[in-house]
């Protein structure tokens, strides 16, 4: 099975990117499956359901979140309505949605699981014991897996990695927008990438304005981030191929596509 | 001129990988100036007088520091006399030290700068600030200004890319031991990398035991992170090259080598 | 000179506790000067110009702010144009309004300094610096100086108390809401309070909605605070006595008004 | 049933507090059960066997710890053989020890917890969860139950309060080091304090020498805090009593015993 990933989706300037290149990628690709992180769909703040819905007619198939989750209030109407949508599986057992899906393509079934890290975040539930139970309940149905691990700190990612080697199919962090330059296949078969990366605005800071968040840091004064509309724009993610048999990964390939790296068919 | 900067050498596994493949690097880069961030070089704790040494003799030309500049006590005893170690700038006015340095090679004459971040890290003296200061003080002497930012958020190292675009001529970070794939040259003219990424074990977790580290995060109990001496390793770092008059980064190239990506002449 | 201080008041029950016991406590205690700490005046968040007015009118002379400063955007149009309302004196240099402030009663004048902390808080400039600082200039005017000092950790507090024992007449601190216990007069004459406590709510946390702030810790699912309008409520605050000439403390009193603290004259 | 509660007791100044005052504080209380929180007593940072034994045989019925639980290798050794003994209850399950036990006298049994916060702090298991949990299990035994939550925001300190108004006898905070003014019983029947305070030196910041962390705060440079033994000391605690049949709290008074509050009898 061939899974193509794309890191958070920032607001316009990011969606527009997955209407332009999906297409293009899917016919370099082939992908099976196409999972995005779509918490920062929404102005750079959650998703709502228009765009959601959007993302699924552009060709995506799941959708993972992460902290920024309930930024927009209406998600509290459609998360329960839909398997294409998930949300990090250690958050509490009250919030609504779930956090692990499944997909079937070819009569081949891919577990998705999304996952939230704790090192300089809010102290959800334990994502490594919540990681092993979700991975032993999914191996029931299929041993391919994949996990979007929404986290801060590359200890606690590379950690998952290692936490998960030879038990996922892939391991993918999310969060810091920032695509890193890890991307391996551990011994034990699960491919790995500390972070995918983001998908919006090029010549900004995680895709909001660049002189608002310098501001604040220069003077640790209050000041509400935008995503900018106009400006060049990026698309991060990862390519990998599972073996359909084993659940091990067989390729990842980092994917990158921004006026610096122009896209390659 | 050129310059070859290698991120956080991580204990004895780091410094055997400087050892093995700087005069590899030498030939195949040929850079003017190598710059390494040292601050793990002493099992993954600070610096010692004969592993400065070492790195000298090795070729290394200036060694940055972070936030484990201090977890050697002998370091008291040796920086106040090198021009080639150099610690935070925005650490404290009565910490011993010194936070630039400059070198000459060919008649050119290079500044570097350290500076440490704030976001998930103690109060430093504020890293913008600092910069600005910094900067207009090496202008006086020459246009080429290399900046070592050792940070963990994406976000406060790409807002001091911004800060400095087309004030200094490279803007690297260090600190998360992940190499970032953001390499790019910004639009004043300022070679960008979020993260350098480290130079140690290539198996374990930013160079630590991995079965420590997670069973710290699966347990928060405490154990003492220990860097193995066995095993497979990695060496992370940036080679830029810039216009001597202009002080604009010409080329930025990010270096990595491991068991998945070979040395290659 | 006398000096009555009254901790956070929070929204309209906080404000309601000022105009039905202020005119008790002037009786009580016949302060020359009242301070209030307003920072959560208007619903929790940041303070309003009618708020700021009606405290004056109340009998109020000073308001001190904090980490709120801000949440009210019309502060900005009216912080610059009065000598009763300072912010912390180590935000920014761009933030507007001042740090410090004198207030002159029967030929006594006194300093009252506003500070902000950095322990589990964003990276204001030093605060210690800034006291020494300020304090110097102060004491050009005068060596009655007051000190409000916004921070979270009782070390950092209580580092502030001895770094200024002998130096200011007053350090009381404020943010956490809850008045301690650990009134008394420092060796050098500095009367200190680790915490003055809030006014408003008395069955709440922190004075806002109990149920909401549980549920938060419980679920760490998003939830706005509102600060209840019905209930009991409470009044805490310090009351202190200054040589005026020396600027010594000479007394130090905790003030709290409550169902089970019945205020007595 | 009276019980009478000591806070953090740090080094041997704290520990000589406890031989001096405890012996006057059970003529003055007639407490059944006497419990002290001993995270600190060895230097600061754990306890030891040997310390512990002293605390027992000075008359102390159960030692609660906190985040310097495991501090002192040595405990590792004894804490499993001890019922006096008990570590934060939210901590991993793979941890040893236990977070609740019970001591029965004159035929009343009492249930003590202890809990740790993760405000500002590890992400230890949810607190809230484990003491419901908990409370339920001991109310099988008896309606007398005694909670130490160590946790440093009195945000996460009162909810804690709220959730088992009713359910638990009494609900202290620890950790900070200084008490809290805010003894009071809430309406279900809870006698609650924020934080007890600490048991040791008392013109210091937090039992530390306080030039050492004046130091490290005007800095951010290292330095090992150490408890000075020279000096003068203080004692802090919570003396309660609680209705034998209902466990309602019936009585809540704060000790303090320090130089500018001698004790009296
Ligand atoms: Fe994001
Ligand atoms: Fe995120
Ligand atoms: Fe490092
Ligand atoms: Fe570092
Ligand atoms: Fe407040
Ligand atoms: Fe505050
Ligand atoms: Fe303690
Ligand atoms: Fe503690």
């Amino acid at each position: 099975m061939k899974i193509l990933f794309i890191g958070d989706i920032v607001g316009s300037p990011g969606r527009e990117m997955i209407y332009r290149y999906l297409p293009r990628l899917k016919k370099k690709y082939a992908p099976d499956v196409v999972i995005v992180n779509g918490e920062n769909a929404a102005s750079g703040r959650g998703i709502t359901k228009s765009i959601f819905d959007d993302l699924l007619r552009a060709g995506v198939d799941i959708v993972t979140m992460g902290n920024h989750t309930w930024d927009q209030k209406e998600i509290f109407d459609f998360i329960d309505e839909t398997d294409y949508l998930i949300r990090p599986a250690n958050f509490s057992d009250e919030a609504p949605g779930k956090g692990m899906t499944t997909i079937s393509k070819n009569g081949i079934t891919l577990s998705i699981i999304n996952l939230h890290g704790r090192t300089f975040l809010p102290p959800h539930g334990d994502p490594f014991e919540k990681a092993t139970e979700l991975v032993k309940e999914a191996q029931q149905v299929s041993p391919l897996i994949f996990v979007d691990f929404h986290a801060e700190a590359t200890s606690e990612k590379i950690a998952m990695g290692w936490h998960l080697d030879g038990l996922a199919s892939v391991v993918v962090g999310t969060h810091t927008h920032v695509q890193t330059a890890d991307d391996r296949i551990l011994p034990g078969g699960t491919a790995y990438l500390s972070d995918a990366g983001m998908t919006g605005p090029y010549d900004e800071i995680l895709g909001m304005r660049k002189e608002d968040v310098l501001y604040r840091f220069k003077t640790n004064m209050p000041v509400r981030f935008e995503v900018p509309k106009e400006g060049r724009t990026q698309l991060n993610g990862l390519f990998t191929e599972i073996d359909d048999t084993t659940g091990k990964a067989i390729h990842v390939e980092r994917v990158s596509i921004n006026d610096d790296r122009p896209f390659q068919n």
